[in-house]
């Protein structure tokens, strides 16, 4: 059950939010580069990050800054150079980056919260950002979140932003969320940056557990090429400014804030896996029967990131045996005889056994799928059951195609 | 300190045994589909296969038979139709398949092994393999083992064979083996058949540890896509025809056993990622200064497998950022400080700190490295560094290339 509704925006969305996207000239390309997303009040702040052991160093810095005051002002965001491999230099543009937005906004430096993403091994073109902080702050507005969303982006075709509205104690709360892509996107987590902002009252550790949580079921369960990230983030920001009364601890309006609060990372989750590097598609792994949700999603997650299934379906190609092949090496124990895959509406194996399927119509469904795949709910859907367990778990892949190689082979030179 | 030497042939070198390939037509393409690999007198079997939960039903009547008597007298190998995923049908096939070949040599079934390759999902054609046992047992000869490394493969462009010579107590002694990829490679194990033969006498536990640990150095340590096949195997006879002392215990006379073993697994195993599915060159990482051996081949894995590595290398691109970010997520603790990272002659990273480098020598290097690679010696090298500790591993693996999308884009249909 949902009682909430999709409504125009993004993280603009929200009460008490602003935001702005300029092109400062971080990008060789000229595109918009420079992000900054700001609460007009102090907002409780949650971040879920990389669990790389090479990262970045504005990772590094938040992770620092949110263990000492989970609550932020602002998050500045630049494309272009991801400012990881970058060794003492690169934290200390980071720090620099931190007062540079302080000082434009009349903040103290502990308010402020950093994502970069580009080039690794790459130092943030720090003259050309210190040139650009002050048109940035002067361009922030309460319907800035678009900007901020095409600012954000490097190698995404597009620009991924969504916001929620429900009511909770007769008093309407938003939720919005931008999101990037597109290559190096693999579970825990992805080279994904994620900004969420709410303007629902919550308390500091049920905000972190609910976001770690959405985290886990979403961008998590995504995968377009199994290289995680040095950079990903993903930051919640809460304010308070629907002054609903606080929600401290777990119970209706909680279940309903997580359930939109998943709900927004699900949907960006699912559109950076739609716009993976390359990608001609969306496709859902669903996995049931599992002991518990953890394998069933470690089992989706190895379909989903699979080679042979996702060049397989790139042509278009029912080829199953390498559904069943993925899953089998996904380090999740089952019987092989209680394995069942569907592609579509079509059941292709059952308890173990293939089925006689007609392999044209299947092939007819993948392209069927393909095409539709940009709307919201059309998604090539691969089901696949392991036993008789209760464990459910879903993720989201794209197909593996001739342009991913073409995208990643000449990125730097 | 090698005190032994390459020498023409393969399987059929060693003393004693006998190999034959034919076209029975199991392979739509009409090329050499069926193999047979014979000692001429009871051999000493070790095995090694798939971790995956989804198994060709080879693997689970070759494990279960080596468990019973670790000793065979035929190989069967069929190329085609891997019979994984095929359920209960698939296990009658084996069956019968491993009587077929028993009654042809005049032997009991138990002295069968069996291995297969091909479409996951298909059953063996039968009826096609019945009428093929006889012509097949027929051409076993002496210097069949041409023949069967021809036979065995299905995407691979060249059949991969070696063979070794020593002299163990005054009597020479010979290795030889034959191996398939070249899609669906990765560790623990690639869709990889390998068989080596020997005519050492050594004890029957002694060579499946040395196998074993043979293994872990040389086809668990490559990698083309990621994806662990359902129907990995590697075998090895020792038959003992060299007349040679038994080895039973570690030693000089087993060190020198267990060298050549690993030997010929290396070279076979640098041969199945060197001309893995796609790709253009063989790509090598060493890896050091690691806690402890298995952390450092895990890095190593990582790096080789990494999608974005392998399009940059398909790219001449020398992106290291992207080999501390593999470096990064391989699930091995580290200092990001201490990363080093060479490419070739090139110094592009230390103590964490990025170097200024020559990039378009350092492209060149790639271009140079790549062309000369079906050279034994010849081969794009990556070695990096992650501490102070006394752990190395190196990896193989190639490059990510568009006709890698081609050749899984349409497999089946």
């Amino acid at each position: 059950m949902t009682d909430w509704q999709i409504i125009d925006g993004s993280i603009t969305a929200p009460k008490g939010f602003k935001a702005a996207g300029i092109t400062a000239g971080l990008k060789p390309s000229g595109a918009p580069d420079l992000a900054l997303i700001y609460s007009e009040t102090e907002a409780i702040a949650a971040g879920v990050f990389t669990t790389s052991q090479v990262r970045a160093a504005c990772v590094d810095y938040c992770r620092q800054r949110l263990q000492a005051k989970a609550s932020a002002r602002a998050i500045l965001v630049n494309a272009g150079q991801a400012n990881a491999g970058t060794g003492k230099q690169g934290w200390d543009d980071a720090v620099e980056c931190a007062q540079l937005v302080a000082q434009g906004l009349g903040l103290s430096p502990e308010s402020i919260l950093l994502a970069s993403t580009g080039v690794i091994g790459q130092r943030i073109k720090m003259d050309i950002l210190r040139q650009g902080i002050s048109p940035l702050v002067q361009s922030l507005s309460s319907t800035g979140g678009d900007a901020a969303s095409k600012a954000i982006i490097t190698t995404d075709l597009v620009p991924k932003a969504i916001a929620l509205e429900t009511e909770i104690d007769g008093r309407p709360v938003r939720i919005g969320g931008i999101a990037k892509g597109s290559g190096m996107i693999h579970p825990n987590m992805a080279t994904m940056l994620a900004f969420v902002t709410c303007d629902a009252a919550v308390s500091t550790s049920l905000w972190q557990q609910m976001l770690s949580r959405a985290a886990d079921k979403t961008f998590n369960q995504i995968t377009v090429d199994g290289d995680t990230s040095t950079n990903d983030s993903l930051f919640a920001l809460a304010n308070g400014e629907s002054r609903t009364a606080a929600i401290t601890e777990m119970g209706p309006n909680a279940e309903k804030l997580e359930a939109m609060l998943t709900e927004v990372c699900q949907y960006l989750a699912k559109a950076i896996a739609r716009d993976g590097e390359g990608a001609t598609c969306l496709v859902e792994i669903q996995v049931s029967g599992a002991a518990d949700d953890e394998s069933a999603r470690a089992v989706a997650r190895t379909i989903a990131g699979s080679s042979l299934v996702k060049s397989a379906i790139f042509g278009r190609d029912p080829n199953w045996g390498r559904i069943a092949g993925a899953a089998g090496r996904a380090g999740v124990k089952f019987d092989q005889n209680d394995l069942q895959i569907s592609l579509g509406q079509y059941k292709l194996m059952d308890q173990g056994q293939p089925l006689e399927f007609d392999r044209v119509a299947a092939s007819n469904y993948l392209k069927a799928a393909a095409e539709g795949a940009y709307l919201q709910d059309d998604t090539i859907l691969i089901q696949v059951s392991i036993g008789n367990g209760s464990g459910n778990g879903t993720a989201w892949g794209c197909d593996l195609s001739y342009d991913y190689v073409r995208i990643n082979a000449d990125y730097t030179t």
